[in-house]
Protein backbone atom coordinates (compact mmCIF):
# COMPACT_ATOMS: atom_id res chain seq x y z
CA UNK A 1 0.00 0.00 0.00
CA UNK A 2 1.28 2.80 -0.88
CA UNK A 3 0.43 6.86 0.55
CA UNK A 4 0.88 10.43 -0.43
CA UNK A 5 -0.06 13.56 1.05
CA UNK A 6 -2.50 15.95 -1.28
CA UNK A 7 -1.29 19.05 1.22
CA UNK A 8 3.18 18.59 1.88
CA UNK A 9 4.64 20.31 5.00
CA UNK A 10 4.43 19.45 8.74
CA UNK A 11 0.13 19.94 8.72
CA UNK A 12 -0.46 17.70 5.66
CA UNK A 13 -3.62 15.61 5.77
CA UNK A 14 -3.24 12.34 4.47
CA UNK A 15 -6.60 10.40 4.41
CA UNK A 16 -7.25 6.89 2.25
CA UNK A 17 -9.13 5.43 0.67
CA UNK A 18 -9.09 1.54 0.18
CA UNK A 19 -10.93 -1.54 -1.43
CA UNK A 20 -11.86 -4.43 -1.12
CA UNK A 21 -11.74 -6.62 -5.03
CA UNK A 22 -8.91 -4.25 -3.75
CA UNK A 23 -9.38 -5.29 -0.19
CA UNK A 24 -8.38 -8.16 -2.25
CA UNK A 25 -5.24 -7.22 -4.61
CA UNK A 26 -4.24 -4.40 -2.02
CA UNK A 27 -4.38 -5.69 2.06
CA UNK A 28 -4.85 -9.53 1.14
CA UNK A 29 -4.60 -11.30 -2.10
CA UNK A 30 -6.41 -14.53 -2.52
CA UNK A 31 -6.66 -15.65 1.56
CA UNK A 32 -2.89 -14.42 2.41
CA UNK A 33 -2.51 -11.15 3.46
CA UNK A 34 0.48 -8.92 0.74
CA UNK A 35 3.82 -8.67 2.24
CA UNK A 36 4.42 -5.10 3.65
CA UNK A 37 0.08 -4.37 4.02
CA UNK A 38 -0.44 -5.29 7.11
CA UNK A 39 2.09 -3.05 8.13
CA UNK A 40 1.27 0.10 6.20
CA UNK A 41 -2.61 -0.28 7.44
CA UNK A 42 -1.07 -0.63 11.32
CA UNK A 43 0.80 2.96 10.85
CA UNK A 44 -1.80 4.97 8.71
CA UNK A 45 -4.09 3.70 11.84
CA UNK A 46 -1.70 4.69 14.25
CA UNK A 47 -1.24 8.32 12.40
CA UNK A 48 -4.73 9.10 14.02
CA UNK A 49 -5.75 9.78 10.14
CA UNK A 50 -9.30 8.48 8.80
CA UNK A 51 -9.25 5.25 6.40
CA UNK A 52 -12.26 3.50 4.67
CA UNK A 53 -12.44 0.56 2.75
CA UNK A 54 -14.47 1.37 -0.33
CA UNK A 55 -14.90 -1.90 -1.89
CA UNK A 56 -17.05 -3.24 -4.79
CA UNK A 57 -17.14 -6.51 -2.73
CA UNK A 58 -21.32 -8.25 -3.22
CA UNK A 59 -20.46 -11.30 -1.75
CA UNK A 60 -20.25 -10.66 2.10
CA UNK A 61 -22.10 -8.07 4.13
CA UNK A 62 -19.77 -5.49 5.89
CA UNK A 63 -19.84 -7.70 9.15
CA UNK A 64 -18.23 -11.09 7.45
CA UNK A 65 -15.81 -8.58 5.64
CA UNK A 66 -14.70 -7.25 9.24
CA UNK A 67 -13.99 -10.49 10.61
CA UNK A 68 -12.39 -11.94 7.13
CA UNK A 69 -10.20 -9.17 7.57
CA UNK A 70 -9.66 -9.32 11.74
CA UNK A 71 -8.53 -12.90 10.99
CA UNK A 72 -5.78 -11.84 9.01
CA UNK A 73 -4.88 -9.30 11.65
CA UNK A 74 -6.14 -6.12 10.27
CA UNK A 75 -8.28 -4.54 13.16
CA UNK A 76 -11.50 -2.61 10.92
CA UNK A 77 -14.62 -1.62 12.04
CA UNK A 78 -17.52 -2.33 9.65
CA UNK A 79 -18.91 1.40 9.47
CA UNK A 80 -15.34 1.89 7.87
CA UNK A 81 -16.34 -0.68 5.28
CA UNK A 82 -17.96 0.66 2.03
CA UNK A 83 -19.31 -1.89 -0.25
CA UNK A 84 -22.00 -1.23 -2.67
CA UNK A 85 -24.99 -3.03 -1.45
CA UNK A 86 -25.97 -0.23 1.77
CA UNK A 87 -25.92 2.81 -1.53
CA UNK A 88 -28.13 0.98 -3.91
CA UNK A 89 -30.49 0.34 -1.11
CA UNK A 90 -30.73 4.11 -0.37
CA UNK A 91 -30.84 4.80 -4.19
CA UNK A 92 -33.93 2.14 -4.65
CA UNK A 93 -35.56 3.93 -1.54
CA UNK A 94 -35.21 6.93 -2.83
CA UNK A 95 -36.40 6.53 -6.38
CA UNK A 96 -39.36 4.00 -5.48
CA UNK A 97 -37.62 1.03 -7.31
CA UNK A 98 -38.76 -2.53 -6.70
CA UNK A 99 -36.00 -4.59 -7.81
CA UNK A 100 -35.35 -8.27 -9.05
CA UNK A 101 -32.12 -9.44 -7.32
CA UNK A 102 -29.62 -11.45 -8.85
CA UNK A 103 -27.15 -11.35 -6.44
CA UNK A 104 -24.89 -13.88 -3.55
CA UNK A 105 -27.50 -15.13 -1.25
CA UNK A 106 -25.31 -14.02 1.43
CA UNK A 107 -26.20 -10.29 0.81
CA UNK A 108 -30.02 -11.07 0.15
CA UNK A 109 -30.94 -9.53 3.67
CA UNK A 110 -29.48 -6.41 2.98
CA UNK A 111 -32.44 -6.01 0.47
CA UNK A 112 -34.96 -6.89 2.63
CA UNK A 113 -36.64 -3.71 3.34
CA UNK A 114 -37.45 -3.00 -0.64
CA UNK A 115 -40.63 -3.96 -1.64
CA UNK A 116 -39.41 -6.97 -4.56
CA UNK A 117 -43.13 -7.24 -5.88
CA UNK A 118 -43.65 -6.65 -9.53
CA UNK A 119 -39.86 -5.65 -9.93
CA UNK A 120 -39.23 -2.43 -12.20
CA UNK A 121 -35.48 -3.06 -11.98
CA UNK A 122 -32.92 -5.87 -11.88
CA UNK A 123 -30.24 -5.51 -9.39
CA UNK A 124 -26.68 -7.48 -10.45
CA UNK A 125 -23.99 -8.48 -8.06
CA UNK A 126 -21.63 -11.13 -7.70
CA UNK A 127 -23.48 -14.01 -7.51
CA UNK A 128 -20.32 -16.19 -8.36
CA UNK A 129 -21.91 -19.69 -8.45
CA UNK A 130 -25.58 -18.44 -8.68
CA UNK A 131 -24.68 -17.00 -12.09
CA UNK A 132 -26.41 -19.85 -13.42
CA UNK A 133 -28.07 -20.15 -17.01
CA UNK A 134 -31.92 -20.06 -15.49
CA UNK A 135 -31.32 -17.33 -13.21
CA UNK A 136 -29.47 -14.98 -15.89
CA UNK A 137 -32.88 -15.75 -18.10
CA UNK A 138 -34.91 -15.11 -15.21
CA UNK A 139 -33.50 -11.66 -15.06
CA UNK A 140 -33.74 -11.27 -19.14
CA UNK A 141 -37.64 -11.93 -19.05
CA UNK A 142 -37.73 -9.42 -16.43
CA UNK A 143 -35.94 -7.20 -18.38
CA UNK A 144 -37.59 -7.44 -21.53
CA UNK A 145 -41.25 -7.34 -20.03
CA UNK A 146 -40.44 -3.52 -18.39
CA UNK A 147 -42.04 -1.11 -19.98
CA UNK A 148 -38.65 0.63 -19.30
CA UNK A 149 -35.54 -1.53 -17.92
CA UNK A 150 -33.08 -0.20 -16.32
CA UNK A 151 -30.40 -2.65 -14.87
CA UNK A 152 -28.08 -1.57 -11.84
CA UNK A 153 -25.16 -3.68 -11.61
CA UNK A 154 -22.71 -3.31 -8.95
CA UNK A 155 -19.41 -3.23 -10.85
CA UNK A 156 -18.01 -3.54 -13.67
CA UNK A 157 -14.92 -5.70 -13.15
CA UNK A 158 -13.64 -8.71 -15.30
CA UNK A 159 -11.91 -10.91 -12.32
CA UNK A 160 -10.71 -10.85 -9.38
CA UNK A 161 -8.40 -13.44 -7.51
CA UNK A 162 -10.39 -16.09 -4.99
CA UNK A 163 -9.52 -16.84 -1.93
CA UNK A 164 -7.29 -19.73 -3.66
CA UNK A 165 -5.38 -17.29 -5.58
CA UNK A 166 -6.72 -17.84 -8.84
CA UNK A 167 -8.47 -15.34 -11.24
CA UNK A 168 -11.83 -16.34 -11.15
CA UNK A 169 -15.11 -13.65 -12.81
CA UNK A 170 -16.56 -11.29 -11.27
CA UNK A 171 -19.93 -9.30 -11.97
CA UNK A 172 -18.92 -7.38 -14.54
CA UNK A 173 -18.65 -10.58 -17.31
CA UNK A 174 -22.64 -10.70 -16.41
CA UNK A 175 -23.44 -7.05 -16.46
CA UNK A 176 -22.04 -7.22 -19.93
CA UNK A 177 -24.05 -10.54 -20.69
CA UNK A 178 -27.33 -9.43 -19.75
CA UNK A 179 -26.98 -5.75 -21.40
CA UNK A 180 -26.40 -7.73 -24.76
CA UNK A 181 -29.17 -10.02 -24.05
CA UNK A 182 -31.62 -7.05 -23.25
CA UNK A 183 -29.89 -4.16 -25.06
CA UNK A 184 -29.75 -2.15 -22.47
CA UNK A 185 -27.05 -0.29 -20.94
CA UNK A 186 -26.57 -0.73 -16.88
CA UNK A 187 -26.22 1.89 -14.44
CA UNK A 188 -22.99 1.42 -12.17
CA UNK A 189 -23.42 1.51 -7.80
CA UNK A 190 -20.10 0.99 -7.05
CA UNK A 191 -16.27 1.89 -8.43
CA UNK A 192 -15.64 3.88 -10.52
CA UNK A 193 -19.22 5.80 -10.12
CA UNK A 194 -18.25 9.36 -8.98
CA UNK A 195 -21.12 9.22 -6.61
CA UNK A 196 -19.98 6.08 -4.70
CA UNK A 197 -16.81 7.85 -4.07
CA UNK A 198 -18.05 11.04 -2.92
CA UNK A 199 -20.64 9.35 -0.44
CA UNK A 200 -17.33 7.68 1.42
CA UNK A 201 -15.65 10.91 1.39
CA UNK A 202 -18.96 12.70 2.51
CA UNK A 203 -18.83 9.97 5.60
CA UNK A 204 -14.84 10.82 6.46
CA UNK A 205 -16.31 14.56 6.30
CA UNK A 206 -13.17 16.10 4.31
CA UNK A 207 -12.60 17.44 0.46
CA UNK A 208 -11.65 15.56 -1.93
CA UNK A 209 -8.38 17.00 -2.51
CA UNK A 210 -7.16 16.20 0.83
CA UNK A 211 -7.81 12.34 0.49
CA UNK A 212 -5.80 9.23 -1.59
CA UNK A 213 -7.02 6.35 -3.12
CA UNK A 214 -5.34 3.24 -3.15
CA UNK A 215 -6.31 0.54 -5.36
CA UNK A 216 -5.12 -2.01 -8.09
CA UNK A 217 -7.12 -1.35 -10.74
CA UNK A 218 -6.61 1.54 -12.92
CA UNK A 219 -10.04 2.15 -14.20
CA UNK A 220 -12.36 1.26 -11.47
CA UNK A 221 -9.58 2.83 -8.54
CA UNK A 222 -7.78 5.27 -9.61
CA UNK A 223 -9.80 6.46 -13.00
CA UNK A 224 -12.67 6.50 -10.89
CA UNK A 225 -11.12 8.61 -7.95
CA UNK A 226 -9.24 10.80 -10.26
CA UNK A 227 -12.24 11.85 -12.21
CA UNK A 228 -13.56 12.97 -8.49
CA UNK A 229 -10.80 15.24 -7.90
CA UNK A 230 -8.85 12.46 -5.39
CA UNK A 231 -5.51 11.70 -5.83
CA UNK A 232 -4.80 7.98 -7.30
CA UNK A 233 -2.30 5.57 -5.82
CA UNK A 234 -1.78 1.82 -8.08
CA UNK A 235 -0.21 -0.78 -6.25
CA UNK A 236 0.56 -3.52 -8.38
CA UNK A 237 -0.46 -7.17 -7.03
CA UNK B 1 -42.31 -18.04 -45.89
CA UNK B 2 -41.96 -16.08 -48.67
CA UNK B 3 -39.85 -16.36 -51.44
CA UNK B 4 -38.82 -14.18 -54.61
CA UNK B 5 -37.20 -14.88 -57.68
CA UNK B 6 -33.81 -13.11 -58.69
CA UNK B 7 -34.56 -13.98 -62.35
CA UNK B 8 -38.17 -12.83 -63.70
CA UNK B 9 -40.36 -14.47 -66.14
CA UNK B 10 -40.79 -18.24 -66.94
CA UNK B 11 -37.70 -19.88 -66.57
CA UNK B 12 -36.84 -17.80 -63.71
CA UNK B 13 -34.76 -19.79 -60.87
CA UNK B 14 -36.08 -19.46 -57.09
CA UNK B 15 -33.76 -20.96 -54.62
CA UNK B 16 -34.28 -20.73 -51.14
CA UNK B 17 -32.17 -21.16 -47.74
CA UNK B 18 -33.87 -21.02 -45.06
CA UNK B 19 -32.71 -21.39 -41.40
CA UNK B 20 -33.83 -22.75 -37.37
CA UNK B 21 -33.12 -20.74 -35.12
CA UNK B 22 -34.62 -19.62 -38.02
CA UNK B 23 -36.31 -22.86 -38.61
CA UNK B 24 -37.71 -21.59 -35.30
CA UNK B 25 -39.76 -18.80 -36.85
CA UNK B 26 -39.74 -19.59 -40.11
CA UNK B 27 -40.70 -23.41 -40.04
CA UNK B 28 -41.94 -23.64 -36.97
CA UNK B 29 -42.64 -21.52 -33.37
CA UNK B 30 -41.27 -23.12 -30.37
CA UNK B 31 -42.67 -26.65 -31.54
CA UNK B 32 -45.34 -26.05 -33.06
CA UNK B 33 -45.70 -25.21 -36.86
CA UNK B 34 -45.91 -21.91 -38.36
CA UNK B 35 -49.27 -21.32 -40.02
CA UNK B 36 -49.10 -21.71 -43.64
CA UNK B 37 -45.12 -22.68 -43.77
CA UNK B 38 -45.68 -26.41 -44.23
CA UNK B 39 -47.86 -25.92 -47.26
CA UNK B 40 -45.41 -23.25 -48.37
CA UNK B 41 -42.43 -25.57 -47.97
CA UNK B 42 -44.33 -28.48 -49.55
CA UNK B 43 -45.29 -26.58 -52.49
CA UNK B 44 -41.15 -25.47 -52.84
CA UNK B 45 -39.84 -28.92 -52.77
CA UNK B 46 -42.73 -29.97 -55.08
CA UNK B 47 -40.99 -27.05 -57.59
CA UNK B 48 -38.24 -28.96 -57.91
CA UNK B 49 -35.66 -26.15 -57.09
CA UNK B 50 -33.01 -27.09 -54.25
CA UNK B 51 -33.67 -26.22 -50.94
CA UNK B 52 -31.08 -25.75 -47.66
CA UNK B 53 -32.00 -25.09 -44.46
CA UNK B 54 -28.99 -23.03 -42.71
CA UNK B 55 -29.06 -22.86 -39.08
CA UNK B 56 -27.24 -21.32 -36.37
CA UNK B 57 -28.71 -24.23 -34.05
CA UNK B 58 -26.00 -25.76 -31.82
CA UNK B 59 -28.26 -27.82 -29.60
CA UNK B 60 -28.83 -30.67 -32.03
CA UNK B 61 -26.97 -32.67 -34.60
CA UNK B 62 -28.14 -32.39 -38.68
CA UNK B 63 -30.32 -35.75 -37.52
CA UNK B 64 -31.63 -34.98 -34.48
CA UNK B 65 -32.87 -32.00 -36.11
CA UNK B 66 -34.34 -33.19 -39.12
CA UNK B 67 -36.27 -36.14 -37.04
CA UNK B 68 -37.78 -33.16 -35.04
CA UNK B 69 -38.72 -31.20 -38.72
CA UNK B 70 -40.35 -34.58 -39.83
CA UNK B 71 -42.44 -35.02 -36.42
CA UNK B 72 -43.77 -31.62 -37.27
CA UNK B 73 -44.78 -32.78 -40.96
CA UNK B 74 -41.57 -31.33 -42.95
CA UNK B 75 -40.12 -33.92 -45.16
CA UNK B 76 -36.17 -32.82 -44.87
CA UNK B 77 -33.12 -34.71 -45.48
CA UNK B 78 -30.35 -34.07 -42.96
CA UNK B 79 -27.82 -33.58 -45.94
CA UNK B 80 -29.85 -30.76 -46.62
CA UNK B 81 -29.04 -29.11 -43.25
CA UNK B 82 -26.68 -26.78 -42.40
CA UNK B 83 -25.65 -25.95 -39.01
CA UNK B 84 -22.46 -24.53 -37.56
CA UNK B 85 -20.54 -27.80 -36.27
CA UNK B 86 -19.71 -29.52 -39.07
CA UNK B 87 -18.03 -25.66 -40.55
CA UNK B 88 -16.11 -25.22 -37.21
CA UNK B 89 -14.79 -28.63 -37.41
CA UNK B 90 -13.49 -28.55 -40.94
CA UNK B 91 -11.95 -24.40 -39.83
CA UNK B 92 -10.51 -26.01 -36.84
CA UNK B 93 -8.63 -29.03 -38.68
CA UNK B 94 -7.82 -27.10 -41.64
CA UNK B 95 -5.68 -24.49 -39.13
CA UNK B 96 -4.53 -27.61 -36.90
CA UNK B 97 -6.44 -25.55 -33.95
CA UNK B 98 -7.42 -27.86 -30.57
CA UNK B 99 -10.39 -26.32 -29.16
CA UNK B 100 -11.76 -26.27 -25.24
CA UNK B 101 -15.50 -26.79 -25.68
CA UNK B 102 -18.16 -24.89 -24.13
CA UNK B 103 -21.22 -26.64 -26.36
CA UNK B 104 -24.17 -28.46 -25.32
CA UNK B 105 -23.29 -32.25 -24.78
CA UNK B 106 -25.76 -32.86 -27.55
CA UNK B 107 -23.19 -32.41 -30.24
CA UNK B 108 -20.37 -33.11 -28.27
CA UNK B 109 -19.64 -36.18 -30.93
CA UNK B 110 -19.48 -34.03 -33.58
CA UNK B 111 -16.72 -32.75 -32.50
CA UNK B 112 -14.68 -36.07 -31.24
CA UNK B 113 -12.05 -36.51 -34.59
CA UNK B 114 -10.37 -33.46 -33.28
CA UNK B 115 -7.74 -33.51 -30.77
CA UNK B 116 -8.67 -31.36 -27.54
CA UNK B 117 -5.48 -31.46 -25.38
CA UNK B 118 -3.66 -28.34 -24.69
CA UNK B 119 -6.22 -26.89 -26.10
CA UNK B 120 -5.02 -23.09 -28.18
CA UNK B 121 -8.78 -22.05 -28.94
CA UNK B 122 -12.06 -21.92 -27.42
CA UNK B 123 -15.67 -22.51 -29.23
CA UNK B 124 -18.79 -22.07 -27.89
CA UNK B 125 -22.14 -23.24 -29.26
CA UNK B 126 -25.31 -22.55 -27.56
CA UNK B 127 -24.59 -24.91 -23.97
CA UNK B 128 -27.94 -23.25 -22.43
CA UNK B 129 -28.25 -25.04 -18.71
CA UNK B 130 -24.58 -25.80 -19.49
CA UNK B 131 -23.62 -21.91 -18.96
CA UNK B 132 -23.04 -22.46 -15.31
CA UNK B 133 -20.58 -19.93 -13.94
CA UNK B 134 -17.89 -22.68 -13.37
CA UNK B 135 -18.08 -23.59 -17.26
CA UNK B 136 -17.73 -19.94 -18.12
CA UNK B 137 -15.23 -19.63 -15.56
CA UNK B 138 -13.38 -22.44 -17.01
CA UNK B 139 -13.54 -21.37 -20.58
CA UNK B 140 -12.19 -17.91 -19.36
CA UNK B 141 -9.28 -19.64 -17.39
CA UNK B 142 -8.54 -21.52 -20.45
CA UNK B 143 -8.61 -18.63 -22.75
CA UNK B 144 -6.44 -16.06 -20.38
CA UNK B 145 -3.67 -19.06 -20.42
CA UNK B 146 -3.14 -18.71 -24.32
CA UNK B 147 -0.30 -17.06 -25.85
CA UNK B 148 -2.70 -16.03 -28.30
CA UNK B 149 -6.53 -16.32 -26.90
CA UNK B 150 -8.86 -17.51 -29.89
CA UNK B 151 -12.56 -17.70 -29.45
CA UNK B 152 -14.99 -18.91 -31.79
CA UNK B 153 -18.76 -18.68 -31.35
CA UNK B 154 -21.39 -20.39 -33.45
CA UNK B 155 -23.51 -17.53 -33.48
CA UNK B 156 -24.29 -13.89 -32.24
CA UNK B 157 -28.12 -14.37 -31.36
CA UNK B 158 -29.71 -12.89 -28.09
CA UNK B 159 -32.58 -14.74 -27.71
CA UNK B 160 -34.62 -17.08 -29.59
CA UNK B 161 -37.99 -18.81 -28.97
CA UNK B 162 -38.14 -22.00 -26.75
CA UNK B 163 -40.14 -25.25 -27.09
CA UNK B 164 -42.72 -23.88 -24.90
CA UNK B 165 -43.19 -20.89 -27.06
CA UNK B 166 -40.62 -18.24 -24.28
CA UNK B 167 -37.69 -16.16 -25.04
CA UNK B 168 -34.89 -17.29 -24.01
CA UNK B 169 -30.96 -17.00 -24.32
CA UNK B 170 -28.71 -17.37 -26.77
CA UNK B 171 -24.95 -17.80 -27.39
CA UNK B 172 -24.62 -14.49 -28.53
CA UNK B 173 -25.02 -13.62 -24.35
CA UNK B 174 -22.64 -15.56 -23.35
CA UNK B 175 -20.00 -15.15 -25.85
CA UNK B 176 -20.28 -11.50 -25.20
CA UNK B 177 -19.47 -12.39 -21.65
CA UNK B 178 -16.29 -14.32 -22.52
CA UNK B 179 -15.04 -11.10 -24.90
CA UNK B 180 -15.70 -9.24 -22.33
CA UNK B 181 -13.83 -10.71 -19.76
CA UNK B 182 -10.86 -12.73 -21.14
CA UNK B 183 -10.84 -8.81 -23.85
CA UNK B 184 -10.80 -10.65 -26.80
CA UNK B 185 -12.91 -10.56 -29.75
CA UNK B 186 -14.75 -13.43 -31.08
CA UNK B 187 -14.98 -15.22 -34.50
CA UNK B 188 -18.39 -15.87 -35.83
CA UNK B 189 -18.52 -19.40 -37.60
CA UNK B 190 -22.40 -18.93 -38.76
CA UNK B 191 -24.96 -16.53 -39.74
CA UNK B 192 -23.96 -13.79 -40.37
CA UNK B 193 -20.74 -14.79 -41.68
CA UNK B 194 -20.51 -14.77 -45.29
CA UNK B 195 -18.11 -17.80 -45.85
CA UNK B 196 -20.76 -19.98 -44.16
CA UNK B 197 -23.75 -18.72 -46.48
CA UNK B 198 -20.66 -19.15 -49.39
CA UNK B 199 -20.69 -22.95 -48.37
CA UNK B 200 -23.93 -23.05 -48.64
CA UNK B 201 -23.96 -21.64 -51.73
CA UNK B 202 -21.63 -23.99 -52.82
CA UNK B 203 -23.24 -27.04 -51.98
CA UNK B 204 -26.29 -26.05 -54.12
CA UNK B 205 -24.11 -25.32 -57.16
CA UNK B 206 -25.59 -21.95 -58.06
CA UNK B 207 -24.79 -18.73 -58.06
CA UNK B 208 -25.36 -15.79 -55.23
CA UNK B 209 -27.48 -13.92 -57.10
CA UNK B 210 -29.92 -16.56 -57.86
CA UNK B 211 -30.34 -17.50 -54.01
CA UNK B 212 -33.06 -16.15 -51.57
CA UNK B 213 -32.51 -15.79 -48.30
CA UNK B 214 -35.93 -16.31 -46.04
CA UNK B 215 -35.02 -15.67 -42.48
CA UNK B 216 -36.88 -13.73 -39.85
CA UNK B 217 -33.63 -12.12 -38.35
CA UNK B 218 -32.87 -8.71 -39.80
CA UNK B 219 -29.17 -8.91 -38.95
CA UNK B 220 -28.18 -12.27 -39.05
CA UNK B 221 -30.40 -13.39 -42.03
CA UNK B 222 -31.11 -11.00 -44.36
CA UNK B 223 -27.75 -8.64 -43.82
CA UNK B 224 -26.19 -11.32 -44.14
CA UNK B 225 -27.19 -13.13 -47.31
CA UNK B 226 -27.33 -9.35 -48.78
CA UNK B 227 -23.52 -8.98 -47.91
CA UNK B 228 -23.03 -11.92 -49.49
CA UNK B 229 -25.09 -10.95 -52.53
CA UNK B 230 -28.13 -12.95 -52.14
CA UNK B 231 -31.65 -11.60 -52.04
CA UNK B 232 -32.91 -11.71 -48.63
CA UNK B 233 -36.60 -12.09 -47.26
CA UNK B 234 -37.51 -11.09 -43.76
CA UNK B 235 -40.47 -13.27 -42.14
CA UNK B 236 -41.99 -11.75 -38.94
CA UNK B 237 -42.46 -14.34 -36.39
Amino acid sequence: MCLKSTKRGPDSKVNSLTNNRDISGVLKDGGSVIPGSLEAFHKLQNSGLPVKLVTNETQETKRSLALNLSSLGYDVNERDILPPCPAVVKLLKEQGLRPHLLVHPNVLGEFQELDQSNPNCVVIGDASDYFTYKNLDTAFKTLINMPKPRLFTLGRGRYYRDQSGLLVLDVGVFTAALEYAADVKAEVIGKPQPDFFHSAILEMGIKPEEVVMVGDDVVSDIGGAQSCGLKGVLVRT
